[in-house]
């Protein structure tokens, strides 16, 4: 195997064998071949692109790069959802719980947040004590036992998918649908699932804001998830403004609780429940969109899905004091709310701005190696098309300190737009893509 | 500067500003920007393309870099030819004395022989004591005194590109134009010319096959020496066959020697003759192409282009006896002929076959870090278009034993094709091409 000719081939239109894929990113993770020459590769694949075999074997030697979660004679059904990432976006701390509680597996693994999105992990370690960094022994057990766990990628998970990503992350070279297809399912298929569940967002505030690379991302997934014996669907929601209100670790922890009562904002619920009728038929406890509604309904109305999560924030060590008095979390020492300026219709709220706003305030990631500070935020109660008048909360800022907060409001004030003309928003869910194509929401009864 | 946002924005077809050229390049020289990054970004420029600021600006930069040569004061001019690299292309050889001698000077840096291609470094250093490893100052110095000096890159030359270039090898990004052209350009730009004569070869055995890239690749360069304030002309030259008939390190020695007196083969004589006639008219030594080609022919009728040359080899410690008796050159222990085993027509004879044949000879470098045979090499005194009768000597074998002489035989066998139809080869020179454009070579008076 000779490097350099391998790139000139895949930079030339040519294609590797799935045996040189293997090589390569053996030899890779191994550090054999240096980050120089897989550099050049990624941005040659950039550019080219991956045949579907390609992308097959790489995905596959990124996931035997490491070990993996075993559910060997493990009747129950297990189901992971993953998001390509946004601002506000918590449904995963609802859905984890939620479907546990309808008695499916969810065995999840989530990230940190980078640049403007948030991550699952910085805001489940806002709760006092909360242990993401469980082994896969470990969450293996915990998931059999009471239906979930939620994890970082611990270094057993497809090393070579560490490797390469931390690389991608300085090379500019991110934003390669094959290339994240790859990352996303290396790990996800080594989550042993027997289905899972994508949110693919768009709009200003998500990773692909367009529409057709967001559908051709999902695409890219949903097949290589089903060629692997791992049936696939996704949701191609809107993040061209923020979901919920709460946007801020420990915000976001206090406002899933709650949508794990039925209570969160009325968007959050919309796509939290329609990411959780997906799982449950995926799941195959219910066989129709009505009866995985209902399920999810009455089991959050009953408080089975709170209670799932205080056992989950019990079992990996975290304050279950905070599920019951979440003005226990963290808070920050200066609360500021903003008014609107004038009366008028919310012309939009832009994700990506808050997002930065939020990285300023010190909760979010410039750098990998950044902290996060738990208590501070956003709460921004408003949505685009809403009426408003003047003297009415726009936002609640939560800060360190008076400078960061007065710096937050005028970040926060030039991310809302207030207009005179009624505005539509896209719906929130655009599209439900399965290997059968792309359609609207709902569109099949199944 | 953040590097992973320069190379996203170059990926993106976007533009570098030249501060942002010189200070990546500063920094990369220095070692402060990793090799990985730069991979990327050398990728991303392999599918982009520079625009002519540019290219410029990395130019520059890379000039900027390290010292050049100064001839501050001097009134003579200071021509130089540079070619893209062939088989059996010895014209460095026979031009920089033969020019010199007609008033020219000649400060030719020159590079080592790589893949299939020779290098007039190798070739000098068969001359046993032969020095190429000269500083910048004691190279102005000889140049003054005897009107040429032929060397290698020094360390004082254009670092950046010599680390650059490094990168490129072993990452798949060496046949991108832009690229090429900063690299040979800021090498020559650093030489304190006054007009520069490229030889850019087409044809099966050139680094650039195909005629369009080898136009594009000229007027790259033209328009960068143009801007600069050295007059660069171009011809496209045939290399779908060897240039001569010596190929190998020694070999080539001798046939120059052959050359200087005005001996050399046709094909060698014409290209040499075509490309002295043009750095004649840059130097304004003659005002038309007659007068320049008379000038040559009787400068290497007289003697004294072969004086120049044997100066230069005392001057660089040379050995000057191998100069009138090419017979001392290092004569390799095995020389067979092969002869044709048929009558016929020569149809093709690969170049590229031929200098791989050397390489197993020994005369040759796979990796830059190889050692190269002054002695072993090929005599193939066929050419296209040529009839052959059975029996007649196809080619003569210079080789260290027995084995790899009969190796290199079936190479050779293999590489000489002999059909029954009559061949027009190409021409040798398809085309001059000047700030003006191309055209046929000769087409212009002056």
């Amino acid at each position: 195997m000779v490097i350099p000719r391998l790139i000139e081939r895949k930079r030339d239109g040519g294609v590797l064998s799935s045996d040189e894929w293997h090589a390569l990113v053996n030899a890779y993770t191994a550090g054999d071949v240096p980050d120089y020459q897989v550099a050049a590769l990624l941005m040659a694949i950039y550019f080219r692109g991956l045949g579907t075999d390609e992308l097959s074997a790489l995905t596959d030697a990124m996931l035997a790069s490491g070990d993996r979660l075993h559910f060997d004679g493990e009747p129950r059904p297990r189901i992971d959802k993953h998001s390509t990432g946004g601002v506000g976006d918590k449904t995963s701390l609802i859905l984890a719980p939620l479907l546990a509680a309808c008695g499916v597996l969810v065995p999840m693994m989530s990230g940190r947040g980078l640049g403007h999105t948030g991550g699952t992990l910085d805001k489940l370690e806002a709760i006092p004590g909360f242990r993401t960094g469980l082994g896969l022994r470990e969450t293996e057990s915990q998931v059999r036992n009471i239906g979930l766990a939620m994890i970082g990628q611990t270094g057993e998970i497809a090393p070579a998918d560490r490797k390469i990503y931390a690389l991608r992350d300085v090379t500019g070279t991110v934003e390669s649908i094959p290339l994240i297809s790859a990352s996303i399912m290396s790990k996800k298929l080594a989550e042993g699932l027997s289905g899972l569940v994508l949110d693919v967002k768009i709009g200003s505030g998500a990773f692909l804001p367009e529409p057709e690379r967001a559908l051709e991302l999902a695409r890219t997934m949903i097949a290589l998830g089903e060629a692997r014996g791992c049936p696939t669907i996704a949701l191609i929601t809107a993040m061209d403004r923020p979901l919920g209100f709460a946007c801020g670790n420990a915000l976001e922890v206090a406002e899933a609780i709650d949508g794990l009562k039925g209570k969160g904002p009325a968007d959050l619920m919309e796509v939290t429940l329609a990411l959780g009728v997906e799982m449950l038929l995926l799941a195959g406890i219910d066989g129709d969109r009505g009866a995985a509604l209902r399920r999810l309904e009455s089991t959050l109305g009953s408080g089975e899905a709170l209670a799932r999560f205080r056992r989950m924030v019990e079992a990996q060590g975290g304050d279950v004091a905070v599920v019951d008095h979440p003005d226990r979390l963290p808070r920050a020492p200066v609360v500021r709310p903003l008014q609107s300026p004038r009366d008028g219709v919310i012309a939009s709220v832009e994700p990506r701005a808050l997002g930065r706003a939020i990285i300023e305030l010190g909760g979010g990631r410039r750098a990998v190696t950044d902290t996060v500070l738990p208590d501070v935020g956003l709460v921004v109660p408003v949505k685009p098309g809403q009426r408003i008048s003047r003297g009415e909360t726009l936002a609640i800022i939560h800060a360190r300190n008076e400078a960061a907060a007065t710096a937050a409001a005028d970040a926060v004030r030039a991310a809302i737009s207030i207009g005179d003309s009624p505005v539509e928003p896209p719906p929130l869910i655009a599209w439900r893509v399965s290997r059968a194509g792309a359609e609207p929401p709902g569109a099949t009864p199944s």
